[in-house]
């Protein structure tokens, strides 16, 4: 794509997006809904015009993984509060791994004998389709709950639940993908050893990068310095696990942004105090606010450039099982994981808590980015990445729309 | 450049910028020169490794151009203080563009016959390194103005003029290349036509665009949406301009950010002063340094990239010539266009203040936009890109540094 295409298409992102939020506050609506909508409507008018862009789904798979995945994960990490994660780690933890397994198994095994169609869809492509899906997307409710009054440790469940179940979720995503595409013929044991190595050699080298990189925020006095430096601490430890290592680059962004965006503010808290200046962790908070919020809108933009209407009128089924199917996931997976971490001491989440973490686990951005970065030649691939584009347009246009009812109903939105 | 390499080439290119500011203080050098020395050193070794990164000159043509141009112009009009450009508006206007026109015909004719080498160093070719080097930057220089309390007036008229002669000169610019390719015979009064064309409609869509701009910008109230539309005006106004209307995108950029920087001010200011918080406007101007002050090292960088030794050796003497024509230069257009705006009721400046204007006038990010994008057809472009790398680094190396004690002699450092 030529430099100057590059620029045309930033503006028309732009412009969508500085147009659908007015739009969608008017319809109640996520914005994000309004920009798939968009993307499509666009697409398709080019398509009619017959001109040809140039674009194709595999432009997009590198751009999504290596551009956009480190920004919304860093971005996450670096806002999230430790203090309150640390008190709600247990539970988070829980779901995050043992509920990331159990929703991939189960939403797996619910495709692979609902679509009942073993050549063109094998276990392998039912568990992507299942890993895919296993992540949530906190950004739409967690809103909602904070306007709305709601528990703050609800939010913070589903904040940090997110954040990690990206995280294993991709990292189980790439050893399944090993496995789909034929490129190793692994047992169980093996795939476990893999999934560890990937998922505990990227945390460490987060953690060291982050260290550094903490080290290297305290002697650092201006905001431009201070914002190139988050920015080389994200690019930087992503590509060092993902290009060098060949571990986890989510996890290491993640494990990094935590420790930079938790050790750094206290130091930059007491001299704001005295200056009176807004802080300079502030201002790289609302930083990467903005590049978290352009990166997420240029997801669902394409999510609306690459659908097509034959994935509703030949996949509806396969969709409608996935809605099902992830409903019914998280249905088993939030309980049991919650008793799990009860077992070992965790706090006890209520039945309501639990019915709005159920409703409130939207799937977005870290689905569509592995949505998008699927291989064409994985069997199945356009029934897996149609499944995705349905389960996200279902959770964007019933489950979060319904979100205040449910509060109201299940009396949660008062307590503070 | 495939994704992978654009994102490793902007980690080197912040860790690069991040490295260079500390040693540079330490050194009292600029710190662009290091980034400069950086490039260099990193691009000879990468030789020396024989391997070859496929980065050639026309790789960057249209990245500066359409990606980095945007970013400079409209930063440094957003940033302006309009109320105090008016003040001085006659003065800077007679700097920018009478300025520019003299600046540009006196380092032609100097180059031309002092080089004397009529086949390949056309007139054509020497008017083009005139108008590159015509383009003042005043980054370095006014923050050590402000430091070192110079009076605001030199601050602001060495800000000013830079602002608008970059606009003067990258229209003259387009102008010369159109004769120099060989593009078109125009005779002088066809080429005043095209110049008074291209300048008057850019500020005319900028002036459309920015006026629109401002009245979006006060119906939105939250920071990514407000940042979001600064983006979309730099680059819509730019592409709208360039690509769509053909005319200059510089000064649609130019009048665009003025407006959006001066009229959209106020309003946010009453309401920041209600709420305590940092003024919306003053995040932006933080984003905007902040894009900024990467573009511009991102072109230093670049400038040490392509700068190579035998420049040194094969083009010294047209370099000597270039920093003699420079100085000769501004030393005749500086008290002419200021006479001239005197003559028309302008303020007075005194001679030491013209002094400091003199010497203060250190070329920069708008030379190297010039002096990379410059088609290699163009007879002499090898010629002329010496001159314009010894020029910069000359004016960062000895006149950057030898400011303060200029100013110091002058005594000027005292008055505020």
């Amino acid at each position: 794509m030529a430099i100057e295409q590059m620029i045309i298409a930033l503006i028309m992102l732009l412009a969508a997006s500085l147009f659908s939020e007015p739009v969608a506050q008017w319809l109640r609506l996520p914005h994000t809904l309004l920009l798939v909508f968009i993307g499509f409507i666009g697409s398709e008018l080019v398509l009619l015009a017959g001109y040809d862009t140039g674009l194709r789904a595999d432009t997009f798979q590198h751009l999504v993984v290596f551009v956009f995945l480190p920004i919304l994960i860093f971005e996450a990490a670096f806002a999230i509060n430790a203090q309150a994660l640390i008190r709600l780690l247990l539970p988070i933890m829980s779901l995050a791994i043992i509920g990331v397994l159990l929703t991939t198994a189960v939403i797996g095994a619910a495709l692979y004998y609902a679509i009942g169609h073993p050549q063109g869809f094998p276990w392998s492509s039912a568990l992507l389709a299942g890993v895919l899906l296993a992540a949530t997307d906190p950004v739409a409710v967690v809103t909602q709950l904070k306007s709305l009054g709601a528990p703050e440790r609800l939010a913070i469940m589903l904040e940090g639940e997110s954040l990690f179940n990206d995280a294993t979720a991709i990292v189980l995503f790439s050893v399944l993908l090993l496995i789909a595409s034929g490129g190793s013929q692994m047992n169980a044991s093996d795939a476990l050893l893999e999934f560890l190595r990937v998922f505990l050699g990227g945390a460490a080298i987060g953690a060291v990068i982050g260290l550094v990189g903490v080290w290297i925020m305290h002697k650092l006095v201006s905001f431009p310095q201070r914002a190139q430096l988050t920015l080389l601490l994200a690019y930087g430890s992503f590509s060092a696990a993902e290009m060098w290592l060949h571990v986890s680059g989510v996890m290491a962004v993640l494990i990094c942004g935590l420790l930079v965006g938790n050790l750094s503010q206290r130091q930059t808290e007491g001299a704001s105090f005295r200056t009176q200046q807004p802080s300079l962790h502030e201002r790289l908070h609302q930083l990467w606010g903005l590049l978290g919020y352009l990166a997420n809108g240029l997801l669902f933009l394409l999510m609306g450039i690459t659908i097509t209407l034959n994935m509703f009128t030949e996949r509806y089924l396969a969709m409608m099982i996935g809605i099902f199917a992830i409903l019914l996931a998280r249905g088993l997976s939030i309980p049991f994981s919650l008793a799990i971490a009860r077992l070992i001491r965790g706090p006890k989440i209520t039945l309501q808590e639990q019915r709005i973490m159920h409703w409130g686990g939207l799937r977005g951005a870290i689905t569509l980015v592995l949505a998008l970065s699927l291989p064409t030649s994985i069997e199945g691939w356009w029934t897996i990445q149609s499944i995705a584009y349905g389960v996200v347009i279902f959770t964007l246009l019933v489950q979060a729309p319904s979100m205040p009812w449910l509060l109201r109903k299940s009396g949660l939105n008062r307590k503070k």
